[in-house]
C-alpha cells in the first residue's frame, strides 16, 4: 500500500570516536526511505538546493523502491547542512554547525501523483508545515509524525493541533517527559497516547522503545549492537522500517505494531554500523530477517 | 536447593517525591531474602547492632521461608544506617547520610549449619570480605556476587581475585563501563563475562537488563511501572528473585537464566511501589506469576 514520507535531505558531516565522514548523504526522509524500502515502495517528498553535488543522491536514485517524483531541486537555494560530533559515549552529541538553508524557506509541494498516499510519515519539522503537508493529502489511512524538543517548547499550540490530527507519534524519552512535564516515562507515554488517535512510540536509543496503544504499553529492548560507528539517522531508519512494515501489512493492530517495532529495531541497527547509509544500503531484506530471528531468539521468543 | 545470601541489614531513611519513610527496614540481604523466599527457602547471613529497635526485623522473622540462624546481633555495635533522597527523576539520588557502623567492623561468620549451601549470593561489600565468606562454604554449586563503583576504583586487585572465583556477577551499567573502561555496554558485558566462570547480568534500572552467557547477550526490558514510590532495594530484590528461581530450578542453562531475569524484573517491580518492603511483603507468588504473565504478553511472548 502506498507509503509517503516528508522530511529533510541533508549534507551531513559527522565526527565520532571511530572517525569522520564529511559531506555525506543524510536527512530524515533519506534514512526513512532507505529503511522503508525493504518492506514497501516509498514515495519521498523533500527539497534540496541546486548546490547539491552531482551524484549526491545516487544511493536513493539507485533504489527502485524509492519514488523520487516528490524530490524538488530548488533553483537558487542551498541544501540543508548539519555537522555533528559524537562523544566517546555515543548517546551524547554536539551540533558543531547547522545551516537550515532550504529548510528555512517554504515547504515542499506534494505532487498530484502522491496525494492519494494511504500511509504517511511526517518527519520532524515545524508542526505548522506538518499540518500543511497533511492538508495536501486526499485521504490517508494512517498518519504518523515525529517531532522535537524545539517545537515542544516554542510551538506548543501548533503541535497540539497537529497531535489532534494524526494517528501516531514517535518521539524520544526526553521529549516525552518535556511534552507532559511527567518524569515517569510510562505515565508520560499513556498521557501522550491520549493526545493522538492511535498510538505513541517512545524511542530510547540504546535502551530500546516503548509502544503505547490504548491502555497497553509494550516494552522492547534494542538489538545489542557491538560495533556502533554512527548513530545518526537511527530514529529515522527505525521509523522507516516500522512504517514500511505497517504499509506492507495494511494492519494497525497491536500485534502488527509490535512486529513493526521489532523490524524498526533491527533495521536501524544496521545503520549504526557505518557512517551515512553505507551499511544500511549494503544490507538485504534477508539480512534484516536473519537479524530479526536472532533478536527474537535472544529475547526468548 | 539451599540458597544463602550474605549482605547488609540497614536502618533506612528514604525521601522521595512521593513522601518520606524514616528508619525503615532495609539492606541488601533483607530485600534479597524477601524476594528469594517466593521461590526457595533462603538462609540469611548478616549483622545488626544491639541498637536495633524491638520488632524491627519482624517482617523477616514472620517469613517462614527465611532462615535467620545466620543473623548476628552484635553487642556494643550499631546497625548500619543509610539516608537517601531521590530526585524528581527517580533515577537520581543523593546520599544524605551514611553510618557504616557494624559494616565497618569484622564480617559475619557463616554458621556451620549453612556451610553446605549450594546456591550463594554475595551482596555488595568489600571484595576481600566476599572472598572470606566464600571461603567458609564447603562446596557451593553456583556463586553470584554484586559489587559497586567504590571497589572497582579502589580495590581492583581484590575484585579481580573475587571475579576469578565466582560464577556470576551482577552490576549496573555505570559500573560495567567503569570496570572495563569501555563505553559500548554490549562490549563491556562480553568483556566482564570473560572474568567470571559463567554469566554476567548488567542492571539498567528502568531500562531493563542484559544477560551475558558465553557469546550470547539476552536483552530484557523492565516491567513498565507507573507507580514508582521508592527504588531502594530494587537491584537486591531483582537478584533475590533471580537466585531464588535458579535455586528452585537447579539449572543454570540460558533458558533458566532468562526466566530467572524475568522473575527478577517483575518481583522487583512490586518493591518499587512502596517504601521499604511493604508492597513486596504484601505480594504473593500468585501476584508475581500474574505479573510475569502480563509482562510476557506485553512483550509478545
Amino acid at each position: 500500500m502506498s507509503l509517503l514520507v516528508t522530511g529533510s535531505i541533508g549534507i551531513d558531516t559527522v565526527e565520532a570516536p571511530s572517525g569522520k565522514a564529511a559531506e555525506t548523504l543524510g536527512g530524515s526522509s533519506v534514512y526513512f526511505a532507505q529503511a522503508a524500502s525493504y518492506f514497501s515502495p516509498v514515495r519521498l517528498v523533500g527539497v534540496v538546493g541546486d548546490d547539491c553535488p552531482p551524484g549526491f543522491l545516487q544511493p536513493l536514485q539507485a533504489n527502485p523502491k524509492v519514488d523520487l517524483r516528490g524530490l524538488e531541486v530548488r533553483a537558487g537555494s542551498k541544501t540543508f547542512r548539519w555537522h555533528g560530533r559524537y562523544h566517546e559515549d555515543l548517546n551524547q552529541r554536539d551540533t558543531v554547525d547547522v545551516e537550515l538553508n532550504v529548510l528555512a524557506e517554504h515547504g515542499p509541494t506534494i505532487p498530484d501523483s502522491f496525494r492519494d498516499s494511504k500511509y504517511v510519515f511526517l518527519a520532524n519539522t515545524h508542526p505548522d508545515l506538518q499540518m500543511e503537508l497533511l492538508g495536501q493529502l486526499t485521504g490517508p489511512a494512517l498518519v504518523v509524525a515525529d517531532t522535537m524538543d524545539l517545537w515542544i517548547t516554542t510551538q506548543r499550540d501548533s503541535l497540539n493541533r497537529l497531535l489532534g490530527n494524526i494517528d501516531g507519534l514517535l518521539l524520544n524519552d526526553f521529549e516525552a517527559r518535556q511534552l507532559t512535564k511527567t518524569s515517569n516515562i510510562i505515565s508520560a507515554g499513556f498521557e501522550i497516547a491520549q493526545m493522538v488517535r492511535r498510538f505513541v512510540v517512545i524511542k530510547k536509543g540504546e535502551h530500546g522503545s516503548l509502544l503505547f496503544v490504548g491502555k497497553r504499553v509494550c516494552p522492547l529492548p534494542s538489538y545489542p549492537t557491538v560495533n556502533v560507528v554512527d548513530p545518526t539517522g537511527a530514529g529515522d531508519s527505525f521509523a522507516g522500517a516500522m512504517m514500511g512494515f505497517i504499509a506492507a501489512t495494511q494492519k494497525v493492530d497491536i500485534g502488527t505494531l509490535r512486529m513493526a517495532l521489532r523490524y524498526g529495531t533491527v533495521t536501524a541497527s544496521f545503520g549504526l554500523e557505518s557512517f551515512s547509509l553505507a551499511k544500511l544500503i549494503d544490507s538485504t531484506r534477508e539480512d534484516i530477517d536473519a537479524r530479526l530471528e536472532e533478536f527474537e531468539e535472544l529475547m526468548g521468543l
